[in-house]
């Protein structure tokens, strides 16, 4: 098993109603490499850095078997930096400062390894980005999940819709789902991304939990309820870092088992959000999944006679 | 086993994005007797209306099971009225007109049979007339459930917090839990609620679900997603009326028939917004609620390896 990140890693300063992060580690890729290296190895990671993003944190990726040598260096340049401030209900943020530095004009070249993952996950990024990676890979991976954001429906949707039928799970936010469908029921909106290229479809609505579509099939999973909610930034990346992790280490790209991925990405998601950035995600173990995968089973579960 | 109901039988007017109801049948006692009609015989109606509520809904109400000598008739007055507008998202509405009516000195007096029912359920209304009803029970049930509005924590929160201690199930939704205990965060919202008397809390979010708490215990119920959501006026009064309709038939108050409840009460309010007003939920039979419940299962349904 293998798989392939494509992702920002970037530096991440967040104000939320109960505190300042300072300047920390953040980025799509990230937090999708750190949730996925619980359940997988290799991870080959494409992004791209300044000379200024910390040794150590390579180290510490390194550490958990992720593999770098994807990972461009640009040393005299700087790392993509984003500022942010979450307003009191942790659900909307505003974008305070975006320099997209090394970003500009990232142009990923994937290393031979990279191009043979069986598993392959686009983090957000320019879709034209995303599609240069899957013409990269030398055999059709297994599967292909993709992330997006709102940005590349404004100024690059035919790119975006170009992207999206080439990959298998297109994962968005509910916003998300309605601006590019003009629909405002999710599932009608469903039915039409469905009609894009996707196989399945998942809808992240945040603390109000995901919902997984494939053909006539829908799947929900709820957020865990948290007494505190400390820092949101990348629990969607996290989310699909469990995901793609979980389909990853079991090899089965079947309707059912991604239920199973679905919730451990809600599991992995709900460790990211109790911390600033990647700070929680980076200390947790297995046994800490378990329990929380228990709680899961028990938030939802129910007997019922269907009479 | 028997169920006593109270909350108001009246007129609602209704417009949404999609249309307008014109004058029609409302009234949280209505759409919760309507609703638990489909699995608890009889119900013991406790409710007020004037000389203009039409005798054929009395008649489609007696039909299905409902006593209506606990509702008294004020033959020279009119009943409760209700005129309101629903925003885009269908989460938000604007009251435009609300007449009490018959309803300013509403004092209920129980009948005899009403008065030693094992279940009772006290829908929104004033804490005073809910304790009162409480009061009137010859033997204490062997549940009550109690629905309530932020209206009554502005202008009756001695009478209310009083009240909340006298049942043994709370009903909120998610913006008056957190009116009621200053808490932002739905799981401290609950531990606080928990602590003011009710034994069971249910926190209703409207279209993202509800979460049952008990002691250290949590259970989570999607709302099912729906191609259209019509008219959510009743959505939260059908949910409890399933709620108790389900409790009342199994005369089953544990924690996991709790859950079954919840699941039931979900299946019935997915019913509710499919149409204007009562409309939906008077066409429903006992194979589409069966239908409903085995999309339930399959929506949150999964199998994962606790290792």
């Amino acid at each position: 098993m293998s798989l392939t990140v494509v992702g920002t890693m970037a530096f991440d300063e967040i104000e939320t109603p109960f505190g300042q992060s300072g300047k920390i580690i953040g980025g799509s890729a990230t937090f999708i490499a750190l949730a996925a290296a619980n359940f997988v190895k290799p991870i080959h990671q494409i992004s791209v850095i300044g000379g200024d993003f910390p040794k150590k944190e390579l180290a510490a990726l390194a550490d958990r078997g992720v593999v770098l040598d994807g990972v461009e260096v640009k040393e005299n340049e700087k790392s993509f930096y984003w500022k942010g401030k979450y307003h009191m209900d942790m659900n909307t943020r505003d974008s305070l400062v975006t320099e997209l530095n090394v970003l500009a004009d990232f142009n990923p070249v994937l290393p031979e390894a990279a191009c043979k993952a069986e598993f392959l996950i686009l983090g957000n990024l320019s879709p034209q980005v995303q599609s240069g990676v899957i013409a990269q890979m030398k055999t059709r991976p297994k599967l292909i999940v993709m992330d997006t954001m709102n940005f590349w429906m404004d100024v690059a949707l035919d790119a975006l819709l170009d992207t999206i039928k080439k990959v298998d799970v297109l994962l968005v936010n509910d916003g998300e789902a309605r601006q590019l469908t003009g629909e405002f029921s999710l599932v009608k909106a469903a039915k039409k991304l469905l009609t894009m290229g996707p196989k399945y479809l998942i809808i992240k609505k945040g603390e109000h939990g995901a919902l997984l579509f494939h053909e006539n099939h829908v799947f929900f999973a709820p957020a865990l309820p948290l007494e505190d909610v400390f820092d949101p930034t990348g629990a969607g990346d996290t989310f699909a870092g469990g995901f793609i992790g979980h389909l990853a280490k079991t090899r089965d790209i079947s309707f059912e088992n991604m239920k199973t991925a679905i919730i451990v990405g809600s599991v992995m998601a709900s460790f990211c959000v109790e911390q600033f950035g990647t700070k929680r995600i980076r200390e947790v173990n297995h046994e800490d999944i378990s329990t929380r995968l228990e709680q899961f089973v028990d938030l939802v579960n129910f007997d019922i006679d269907l009479v």
